[in-house]
């Protein structure tokens, strides 16, 4: 039997209003297995945001330096500053054989897609746009402009869903966590992560 | 929401020995959405055998027609016998919503792959080739060059995993059908199976 296996990269992406935090937590507090990577950034804490939690927050020299070094799974610059998600940390991660959710919107997870073939891409969506909207609007007391935006970016998140391997609907939060641990064990099953175990079923008969 | 989802087309392989005639027994009794292709034969039915149950028994002339009509997913002959999976009643069933489990060896299952993309592959091994010796001698009392002759089949099959989707290992009936099952849920979770889902939430919008 094959020992110490590594985990999975899961990219977790969804439009805003989706619901894809709340899941997170829910999912992360339910399997011990199973980390969340944490970004990059220039920008300055919020009140409250623990450096190495929330993000690791650097200067400028320190994220071009990485960018530099090619450390980047994938980087982005948003109003001035920039963001992004560290390879290191996740390649340790990965073979201490942790699964490591990568929370991360369309773009970005473009990217990933584009330069590892290992890894396993999850959408989570609402069951209508109105839902989407309902949760969008009940945050709190947004300008009707920033509402409008954040829908329009909903709209083309939604759009390149057909990138992801896996559709999740979140009708409910068990029920989308139960979804994304049902996808977690089903990848688990795939050949190339099964590979040894036939191999040494092989290697029996080769030493009978 | 979608309505009237197609079934999957599940291929399920092993060696002789795997322990996926029982599985599939397990299985098929634990879902009413699943069901087992029948295939077809020119070889005479052998008592208690059940025509359109075990095989649908059909003469060489009836089967000679179904290949004249591009009707099988795969067939092919031995010891003079034909054998065949025929496409209609598959395409029917899949319609209906309900799964079809191909339990088939691993030649017509690789026809079969080549022949349509929408499969899911799913290959049966026991933990060791050990377990597997053990099963296969313990079914009676066959000649030692008959259980010598399916080791070498068994090993050649175990040879061409490589070629399924998922593999999933045989430790215990229950869990090995707790496995299919995952393994069908995720797969009911894939883009191509959700699309349906994310158009009809754009829709939504262009509604709006």
């Amino acid at each position: 039997m094959s020992q110490n296996k590594k985990g999975l990269l899961v990219i977790f992406s969804g439009p805003s209003g989706s619901g894809k935090g709340t899941i997170m937590k829910s999912l992360l507090a339910s399997r011990d297995d199973t980390v969340l990577s944490v970004s990059m950034t220039t920008r300055a804490p919020r009140p409250g945001e623990i450096d190495g939690y929330h993000y690791h927050f650097v200067t400028r020299e320190e994220f071009q330096k990485t960018i530099e070094e090619d450390g980047f799974l994938e980087y982005a610059e948003y109003n001035g500053n920039f963001y992004g998600t560290p390879e290191a940390p996740i390649r340790r991660l990965l073979n201490e054989g942790k699964n490591v959710m990568l929370e991360i919107e369309v773009q970005g997870a473009e990217k990933v897609m584009d330069h590892r073939s290992d890894v396993v891409s999850i959408f989570i969506t609402t069951p209508s746009f109105e839902e989407l909207e309902r949760r969008l609007r009940g945050r709190g007391t947004e300008p009707e402009e920033v509402i409008q935006g954040r829908m329009k970016t909903s709209q083309y998140e939604l759009s390149r869903a057909f990138r992801y391997q896996y559709i999740v609907l979140n009708d409910e939060v068990e029920k989308a966590v139960d979804r994304i641990n049902t996808i977690i064990d089903a990848e688990y099953m795939r050949y190339s992560r099964m590979e040894n175990t036939i191999l040494e079923v092989l290697k029996d008969v080769s030493t009978q």
